[in-house]
């Protein structure tokens, strides 16, 4: 369905669940929150399911939407979740019909009975305001304000190579409407937590270089987090550091888990090396540009294996 | 002058000279270059003033609009420059005419013959962008890169609480116009230096907290700088680290100069200290939320006294 089609649609309609996926990011989250804000102000009743798994500096946007476990819903709606595999842990395996996906994603895999999915937008929540914007008054400032998180944190703050005009209107469109845009950029994009400026910093002061610069690799100990006072919450995006380096073309985070004898690696390049085809290689695997394995072995052997591997990456491609 | 006047005027005029100001920001480049080619659109000759403080990242975006010595302007157009004083170095002290000035600063004192000023405005890019849209088809994919390096840079990539909805509508404009903006975004805001990362390593790993938490210090030396091979070009804002930390008021970086007894001490600050009260206890000060101050003293004895001052400062100041 287009935009218009799935606006009448939801009108037509009423008693929504609404479902993130796992792992929820600010575009999930901030989605969620803006329709079910949305579908409230044309009166329809609309909830979002508990996600057990979010990050707790996006509470505030959506937690009062959660639906209560008695909530009984008509309609089964999704935003930003490619497949049945990505819906949320404790929507278990309930087989319950999903009545209408809303999604960017490329790779979505039609699961749902209506679909409005538009890949050509960097966030769900540009597609979730479109929708909106189709009845006046419905996008006030606390749903800019979700959609206004959604936008922005898919798009790195409006830096990453996802960013198009597009955007940036949508996110003008919302700053219009009144979302605090200063106080969500100073949260999300311009803070630190002491633990990751101090995790950064041993990062940043570790990095090693090899083949004339063009690969950077971190090595990321137990030791430094529980030096740095690290949890989870400190890590997200930790892999795009070793790569924001001028120079680089592949950027690797090798991090020790629980065990020393246990890590993970994580790959991230610009286009000309195929991060997908190096984590091959020790069983592991993703996208051209973002990919990553397990290992079972000490964080130092895992690295002068990816050193030899980056070798043969590296011959025969002279530095342009 | 309002836009449509000073659009105008332009036209009626011909022969430009455009002057940036004293160790230019991308602001003041990318409104240059964008005036002047945007200028040449409409069959006016315009060229930019040489400036020898530009950074070198800034200059494919103006190096084609540089003034030869023998350039013989009719009209002297400054673009972002609030007062005489701030005049490029090789300017001089030529009392020569400004026909026009075109600036976004409060404090702009009004020393041109014409003045096109709106301190709204988050950058000057944003009120030559909206000039030149008086003429259609002025602004062609080079012009809008030189116009987004201007908005993006003075609003940190939109992060910055100056960011408005106008800023953002003129940004997607730019997109729509042709600026390169994932390219852009990438040299300017996702990318840093090999020497930038590895002080950066250093300050977020060495930074002092006190009072709980709401006074960060870093302390740079000459050693570190050295250690991280970084010259002037990687220092850009280096002041706001210690202050984007999680909880923090008041960030203090104490730099040594060329000698260990001769330092220069930069302060940024929130809304509930007053940087520029603190930095004038040294003979220094600035504005409210940001300000320094120069000693002739080692880094420790600087810190130590700038803990003294910021415990009067934070003594009847319960954290919220």
């Amino acid at each position: 369905m287009n935009i218009s089609e799935t606006a009448k649609w939801l009108r037509e309609h009423d008693n929504y669940l609404i479902l993130t996926h796992r792992r929820p990011d600010g575009d999930a989250i901030g989605s969620a929150a803006g329709l079910a804000r949305g579908l409230r102000a044309v009166g329809r009743t609309a909830y979002v399911l508990h996600n057990p798994e979010i990050t707790p500096r996006y509470l505030p946007y959506i937690e009062d939407y959660w639906a209560s476990d008695t909530f009984s819903p008509d309609n089964v709606v999704t935003v930003d979740t490619a497949s049945r595999d990505l819906f949320p842990v404790n929507w278990g395996d309930r087989a319950e019909h999903v009545a209408l996906c809303i999604d960017h994603h490329p790779s979505n895999s039609g699961y749902a009975a209506s679909s409005c999915v538009d890949s050509a937008r960097a966030s769900c929540g540009e597609i979730v305001y479109e929708i909106l914007s189709q009845w006046p008054g419905a996008v006030d400032s606390e749903t800019a304000a979700a959609l206004y998180v959604a936008v922005s944190t898919d798009t790195g703050c409006f830096a990453f190579g996802n960013t198009t005009a597009d955007t940036l209107l949508v996110a003008s469109e919302l700053a219009r409407a009144g979302a605090p845009i200063a106080r969500i950029n100073r949260a999300l994009f311009r803070e630190k937590t002491r633990a990751r400026a101090v995790l950064e910093g041993f990062i940043f002061s570790g990095l090693e270089f090899h083949f004339d610069g063009r690969a950077a690799i971190s090595v990321i100990t137990g030791d430094m987090l529980a030096r740095a006072g690290a949890t989870e919450n400190d890590l997200d995006d930790i892999a795009a550091l070793p790569g924001s380096i001028e120079g680089v073309w592949v950027g690797v985070t090798v991090r020790e888990l629980s065990a020393p004898d246990d890590c993970k690696v994580s790959v991230r390049s610009g286009k000309d090396v195929d991060s997908n085809a190096l984590c091959a290689r020790f069983g592991g695997g993703g996208h051209a540009m973002a990919a990553g394995f397990t290992a079972r072995a000490r964080t130092d052997d895992v690295k002068a294996a990816l050193i030899d591997a980056l070798g043969e990456v590296f011959s025969g491609k002279p530095r342009a």
